[in-house]
């Protein structure tokens, strides 16, 4: 999403070519590197609309037995980073009386995370993805662990409730087990409500051509809630083998796959007149 | 412990000497490279008896304010690898029913750990303290994730209990999350018991020379353990600041280390009359 981002003015255009990869190529030597550089200033081509198609990333329309998704919007995401602080000790000589352990404190917490999306939902979701152990020892008691905090709703006001929830949970989370807690929102990607012209092209679309389809939201980020900042934009969806994405088992049939390109054909001329 | 272990033939010589260290140098490479390989025959000189001095490696002795601690024995311990399958999937665009995330059935057998050393309170101690969290990335649902479970109890049916606990604990921590779960013992050390006269000399030197002290079982592994196999074993332990030990911080002060060596003089006196 970097390229949408420097096109959107969310980034600065030198901010987008000198992102690295893990090598250290920049994404600029690489566009130079593939003659995709080019000479047009950013921006200056201005779009009349923007349609975006993808798979779902996600198991809705595959449960609800649907075939295109009519995105009306992206839900809000936030990022932390939350670290708790304990003492290293020897597991077998330190009594359970008097421990700081820093892998229990991120245990409770990995735990509110999923209560605090439950009193959401089903329209919240949060998640702990990732967790840094350290010493990370068989017989080691854990001095410090860092976890982080995935968060997503469409409405701010929900977002900062579950965020408040969060700083609660962990601080509760460092008392019971004797340790210290640092919180830290290393990601805020507001909520995005598409082109109503652009949603309702997509569902006459959908409508014209005889596909079942739903409205609904989409929980990961994309490219068109950069654009949406400069143009109309609306999304659709097709769905996914299990829901299954970021994972090697991602799969989309031909039929759904065609699908989803007779619609966006479709929502086009519909756009154009 | 390799070469008490060798000593009191728990492992085989060419087991002990082919260990690796993390550069792939045996034991019996950096004994020949630094001239203490030798010749004699393990095990060819026979101990009358073996008296290890050694800090507590925990809090007991600095909290109770005594000098010597009189080491009877050495808890049993066992290690375990519990392993949790789920599915790998976007943490933006999953919803939260359905999910089978392998983080979450972690959370709970972390904090399942802890109440089984809780419900044999104060004898035994239990801990989680390695995590191995995959793909462990902000925005996927873990797919798997391995803990190691420390447990260390005095008496076999009540480390057997524990056992059953865990297993109990984990299968239900993986039934509640849809994910799946295996289970390997990876580490089972029997608890020891000193010999009486080795341990009545220790508490009997550290009586005559009036250094307060109490009778106390080891959490931590030593070579006595070993040792014990093959000859009249006990330990001396001193207080060590905190009771801490696999960390830097490690400390004793010169007089309590005095003590200690006083106190293994007097012992050897005493067994030697």
């Amino acid at each position: 999403m970097i390229s949408s981002g420097v096109f959107a003015g969310t980034y600065g255009l030198d901010y987008g070519l000198s992102r690295e990869d893990a090598d250290g190529i920049t994404l600029g030597e690489a566009l130079e590197s593939i003659g995709y550089a080019g000479s047009m200033p950013c921006g200056e081509h201005k779009l009349g609309a923007f349609i975006e198609v993808h798979i779902e990333q996600g198991p809705i329309l595959e449960r609800k037995d649907k075939t295109i998704g009519v995105v009306t919007g992206v839900q809000g995401s936030r990022w932390y980073r939350v670290t708790f602080h304990g003492q290293d000790a020897h597991t077998g000589s330190t009594p359970m009386e008097g421990r700081r352990d820093a892998l229990l404190s991120a245990a409770h917490t990995i735990k509110s995370v999923r209560e605090i999306a439950d009193r959401q939902a089903p329209s919240a979701v949060a998640t702990v993805g990732r967790i840094d152990c350290s010493p990370n020892s068989n017989n080691t008691i854990a001095g410090e662990v860092g976890i982080t905090v995935d968060m997503r709703h469409v409405s701010l006001e929900i977002l900062n409730s579950m965020e408040a929830e969060l700083y609660a949970a962990s601080h509760a989370a460092a008392q019971q087990e004797g340790t210290t807690v640092e919180i830290q929102r290393i990601m805020d990607t507001p909520s995005v409500h598409f082109d109503a012209r652009c949603v309702e092209a997509v569902a006459a679309a959908a409508k014209d051509l005889n596909y079942p389809h739903k409205n609904m939201l989409s929980g990961a980020g994309h490219d068109a809630c950069h654009i949406a900042q400069v143009a109309a934009t609306s999304m659709i969806f097709v769905p996914c083998a299990g829901g299954l994405s970021h994972n090697e088992a991602e799969s989309a049939t031909p039929e759904d796959l065609a699908a989803g390109a007779n619609v966006l054909l479709h929502t086009l001329l519909n756009l154009a007149k």
